[in-house]
């Protein structure tokens, strides 16, 4: 294990942040067992994994019996798989009645980088969980273990930021579509258009088409109150930024 | 839940022998906590997926204190993530000593896909386990879910027959690369050349070339005591087989 630094709190949030599915480890209600199974993933403002569950299915109803499991994030791509980074989040689930109040807020950050789930997201079998992590281990590659808190993962928040990022986002993907092509071009190297912001957070944001998404940090660290018009001006005048951008 | 029927038995065999990595949920032995983490993996010749672990590692002090666990293999590529076919294995696990007669072939199967892994197999506190499957959820994509048993998930073998599978392996590698990389061509579409033969059972093979690996079926179904020859002539001489290829 090494000593946590902000390298490593910044490659867990990513991670986190940009997973569209994760492996979820629960306990098989009859037995115990530990379960793993696919699930897609979003995360909430401030780094919360958000999941969308049918009730019908094992780890609805081990979570359920159960709150506690586990959620491994990081994918593999060329080359040696463990090479990878990738994160396994200990966490307590909980799952957000029809009525409550978060809900629309998760949906909406769910749906935003998964539509097609728009088709069955509010079948009356489906519930919207979110994991309240714990801590988490983080394996950067080889020889490079950290053991998080759950401060390392999860960012602070404003009065009104989360209210802000969501105007920011709407006004970015109505009127100035180009711009976050520009971004999508300029940051991770898409060339196509039609990119739109799924989710915005204090640190960073989603960018989607199609069945694509792409993780984009903020360059100059956590945005302040009333700071996303200057980051996102900033992002669209940069020429050559790729050492914060992720994939 | 659907019956299960042979094509559901192929293609859960299929994501065992073609998984090169998979996520691995054991019981944190502090507190019972489900915990998820990638392990890389091989397959034994009937089908038992195989892991090389270090004894530092969470999983394998889990698996010390408590041998149940299951393994998620199937990976996602383009589109929706949970339009791909994945399975959970359930299952019971056994690490193997040193001395252990059956080490030497699980070892060797192991390296054959991760060569790079030669580098600290043999370190002191590394040990090979077999994961004795107990049964599996099949996810096909949506709506296609079957439960299988053990005998779902594992060839039969015949007297001899595994170490005449060694034999054509190295045959064919040593004497007929060419064949190889024609196989390569025809059944997965690669046109590069350096592929080889890493392992082979009774219902198909995986070519390696550096990172990467494809899984191939015999055509014909499980091969018969001596039939290793034909089956390979057979696909050499294919054209257009590329219905019976998975990647």
């Amino acid at each position: 294990m090494q000593p946590v630094d902000d390298a490593a709190r910044q490659l867990a949030r990513r991670l986190i942040r940009g997973a569209r599915h994760g492996a979820l480890a629960v306990l098989r209600p009859a037995d115990g067992f530990p379960a793993a199974s696919r699930v897609l993933l979003a995360s909430d403002f401030t780094g919360r994994p958000i999941l969308l569950v049918s009730g019908l299915s094992l780890h609805a109803k081990a979570l359920a019996n159960d709150t506690r499991c586990s959620l491994l994030v990081g994918e593999t791509g060329k080359g040696d798989p463990l090479a990878h980074p990738r994160l396994t989040v200990f966490a307590e689930a909980r799952f957000i009645p029809p009525e409550d109040h978060s809900r629309e807020g998760l949906r909406e950050r769910f749906l935003a980088r998964h539509q097609k789930s728009a088709l069955y997201a509010d079948f009356p079998d489906f519930r919207f969980g979110v994991l309240e992590p714990l801590g988490a281990a983080l394996n950067g590659g080889f020889a490079r273990a950290f053991e998080l808190t759950a401060d390392d993962l999860l960012d602070e928040t404003l009065e009104g930021l989360e209210a802000a990022a969501l105007r920011a986002r709407d006004h970015m993907n109505a009127d100035h579509g180009d711009a976050v092509d520009m971004i999508a071009s300029r940051h991770v190297g898409e060339t196509k258009t039609g990119w739109r912001i799924a989710t915005l957070d204090r640190t960073g944001f989603e960018i989607v088409r199609g069945d694509t998404l792409h993780r984009i940090e903020f360059p100059g660290g956590p945005v302040a109150a009333g700071g996303y018009r200057d980051v996102f001006v900033e992002l669209v005048r940069q020429e050559d930024p790729s050492k914060n951008a992720t994939d």
